[in-house]
């Protein structure tokens, strides 16, 4: 169950480390880059994710069952994250037209300015904190790396 | 804000991919570790990673504060999470002696019982969607690259 005891019929000690290294480096950087954003911009990492998304979409807008797929978020916790991000202006909802069921999120003007101001701050975490670390063979290597642990 | 538009200060579109993908791999992983957990031990991801913790620390006990910090949770998230470990007996919470303030939170026999009975199926996910997907040199590069993320 620990890196010392019980790894080795599944998972070597140095196996173990690994893993937890992974898990470990991803979080840290994921706490900096909200923590930047939280004091510059008061914006949870959550919501810009959600403004990101939105902004990616046709029209600007997504069903909140595709949207919670693209942040990876349970459908309830989307729905409690956008009810606070349609408090404050950020994001609109609108009913999907044709089946009446469900319902679109839509990124507003003021969703839009907000992610637009806060952008910087962002890309420029990713560039300090991870890919700006790397040349452009080991960021290959990283992303074949990766390829490798996707289902 | 895009991996096409406004990235190219900090961030280029190629880089932004790798950071995409960085994080979609391990979202994906943890939830399928998570699945497993629950399919067959009813036993959520951060309950495991709680008493997996506990068990490594000297005397099975950690205070709370440092046990947040372990798992990367708020203090609040933590103990509502404990509150329910408390509930299923998996964790007994015991005062700290000596200048009175705060908690430990303490493995019960229950706790490493079921934490003993779900190792397996976790270590065999971690074999098989992560670290058993690499051969000794590349889990090397791997690590290696990691270690050049963390802060």
């Amino acid at each position: 169950m620990t890196a010392s005891k019980d790894t080795d019929q599944w998972v070597t000690p140095e196996q173990f480390e690994v893993w937890r290294q992974f898990i470990k480096v991803q979080a840290r950087v994921l706490r900096r880059l909200e923590a930047d954003l939280l004091d510059r911009h008061n914006m949870p990492l959550a919501w810009y994710d959600v403004l990101v998304r939105l902004l990616e979409a046709d029209h600007r807008r997504l069903r909140m069952s595709e949207l919670a797929e693209r942040v990876m978020l349970s459908p309830s916790g989307l729905t409690r994250l956008v009810d606070r991000m349609v408090d404050e202006g950020l994001v609109a909802r609108s009913p999907a037209e044709r089946d009446g069921r469900g319902f679109y999120a839509v990124l507003t003007d003021v969703g839009y300015e907000r992610l637009r101001e806060a952008s910087g701050t962002h890309l420029r975490g990713i560039h300090e904190y991870v890919v700006g670390r790397f040349d452009e063979e080991e960021l290959a290597t990283l992303a074949s790396l990766l390829r490798r642990i996707e289902p």
